[in-house]
């Protein structure tokens, strides 16, 4: 059920023609009655941000953080567009705003796809209404925007976490340009729980911190990332720290299957740093060696050359101390006080050859701890990555 | 003739039994005459230091900056190898030392290769002696130790400079971990100039700048990268400008001949950033779009992709603007004020399929200029650096 499983939403999926071949591009998550109801946004840092940003964040302004609709394109990322890219994605809102019944600045938009090609509004705009009349709220409509928003992905992302009083749902996609602060990811979360704008910004932002904001693929940012959140209060109230709990297991669930479909990756790491000198020090380390091409390359082959992540260490910019780190895959040390010691080789390459592979970097020399979620770098990486026809 | 042109240098390279099958590994550049002359060394800003890099540092401190040979081996990085690896490389000066009738702390050390398996150091000194015996002042001397330092290279990098009254000779070997502040990159430079030990410093210091630490190929910085400079003073001082100007020329011939021969690689980039707010941006902002995995996949593909220049532009952490950007392939410009605007097509897809590409992005703020050097991002990468073994 995804988005539509917390009680008061409807979804719709379809093609409007961005992508050929009538694959589905446009999918639209609703208030069932077309209300606007709280809603929080958290968006790329990127200095290029995309048109749909730019006009998502000045709706979330304008109405004091209520939102009655998200309307999310696939197949063309309306970035480094101008003018008529702004006037594009503000044109999606206002013909989701009449479907719906709501105004424009209610409803909010995030796109994806290649950066730099014109938005093809006029051709497509036309198909936009139809789709949006086809709304409902069952599993099938959920479904069919679920998969509408795709691009590289292999698989649809979605998230649903019921605890007592109140649900959530959500769906996402992202499979490359997964990286500090988002990604080209894009995600709509939905709750029944009853917050207002500024409680739900607050566990927003708290929740993006160790999903999606600690998960690189290839450390660049996009123009695009955006993540959306809903309340429709159909359930009433909640206790913000169970709402947060929550929130957060949908994140990292999403994180999670971004990493596991992320373009050519055959791995799915976790990079572990502790006894760093400050937690700030342990993510910035993490962060280093998830984004390290060698390392990558290294995981790639299921080598575990812990030499390499020793090198990193070095380099990440943290206080480190090569006499005292302590480097570990699947729990097994491979290498203490910066010099490889004698260890369970057969049992280290057992867990290389796992898909989930766990890295933990000791440094010794703090209380620091920070962990960031990567993949390994494969040939499917660059295949896919190295032109745009 | 590289590192033995300049008058008073002899070399020798040969095979010690560090690499398999009787294959060149350690090289020897040396006064002729065995006594100590200034020279200078440029270290990794790695936190990890290998032995040599430990080593030679204490040596030039305990000398004053005074060196009669530079010893440097393949095939193991002696890093990560702790006090046992720091006695191997202070053994390998002891040995060379012995050979030419100098003092141990004469003699600096480089080596290249894994990260963290012990150095042989048993099973190779005695071979050491032998090799150093063979020194000479030819042409073959020079091109065997330009052989023995490489490592995954498949050329050997040597560069020569005349001038009047002076001439340099270098030879140098890195092929990957080309980055931020050097790389798996080892360099040896001899001149005939007379120069004291700090106007040596000063001089390669100011040469590395735009040479090699404007270079980057995986963003990985070496536990061994050193760039060491030996002057005879046989033909008599020299105007330090004049100086400057001939060391630069020679550096900028070895990081382009290191770009070139980079694992992997079909394209040498050049990625200029103008325009910015201050010549700090620039240089980062040139180094973030050159490290972008997208954008190094996009150039293995000869595709003309600017949208994710302006993306990567975006999250460099430099002022930017996009509605001022300007993107331009070859002098060509693709995009202006941040959208793409009408060009010739085919000539930009035709400096794209050339081996060397130019990139300038112009981002309208200021007067800030730099440039950094790079490559693409093919399938050779991966291969050569998924296993080690």
């Amino acid at each position: 059920m995804s988005v539509t499983g917390p009680a008061g939403f409807v979804a719709a999926g379809g093609a409007i023609g961005i992508k050929a071949g009538g694959v589905a591009d446009l999918a639209v998550v609703a208030t069932a009655d077309g209300r606007p109801v709280p809603a929080a946004g958290v968006f790329t840092a990127n200095l290029a941000p995309a048109a749909p940003v730019q006009v998502s964040r000045e709706h979330l302004v304008s109405t004091g953080g209520m939102a009655a609709a998200v309307v999310i394109t696939s197949g063309n990322a309306n970035a480094a567009t101008g003018p008529a890219g702004r006037a594009a994605a503000a044109g999606l809102c206002q013909v989701v705003a009449e479907g719906i019944g709501a105004e424009e600045p209610e409803v909010l938009v995030g796109q994806t796809g290649l950066i730099g090609v014109p938005f093809p509004y006029d051709d497509v705009i036309g198909a936009v209404g139809p789709v949006v009349a086809e709304r409902g709220p069952d599993e099938a409509h959920a479904s069919m925007a679920a998969r509408a928003i795709l691009t590289t992905d292999t698989v649809t992302k979605e998230a649903r976490v019921e605890r007592p009083g109140f649900s959530l749902g959500a769906m996402a996609k992202g499979a490359a340009m997964l990286a500090p602060n988002l990604a080209t990811m894009l995600a709509v979360i939905t709750t029944d729980a009853r917050l207002g704008p500024a409680d739900l910004r607050r566990a927003l932002v708290a929740a993006v911190g160790p999903s999606f904001n600690s998960l690189t693929v290839d450390g660049c940012t996009s123009t695009n990332d955006t993540v959306f959140l809903l309340a429709s209060g159909a359930t009433g109230a909640v206790d913000p720290p169970a709402f947060e709990e929550a929130l957060s297991a949908v994140c990292a669930s999403l994180a999670y299957q971004m990493a596991a479909d992320a373009e050519g990756a055959s791995k799915v790491v976790r990079i572990r740093v502790t006894g760093a000198a400050s937690e700030a020090d342990a993510h910035q380390a993490a962060r280093r060696v998830a984004e390290s091409q060698l390392v990558k390359c290294s995981l790639n082959g299921e080598d575990p050359y812990w030499g390499r992540l020793v090198s990193e260490l070095g380099t990440a910019g943290v206080a480190f101390d090569p006499d005292r780190v302590t480097i570990s895959y699947g729990g097994i040390a491979v290498c203490a006080g910066g010099v490889e010691i004698v260890h369970d080789e057969a049992a280290v390459r057992a867990h290389m050859a796992r898909r989930d592979i766990d890295v933990l970097c000791q440094l010794g020399l703090g209380e620091g701890e920070g962990a960031v979620l990567t993949t390994d770098l494969g040939h499917g990486y660059i295949d896919e990555n190295r032109t745009t026809s």
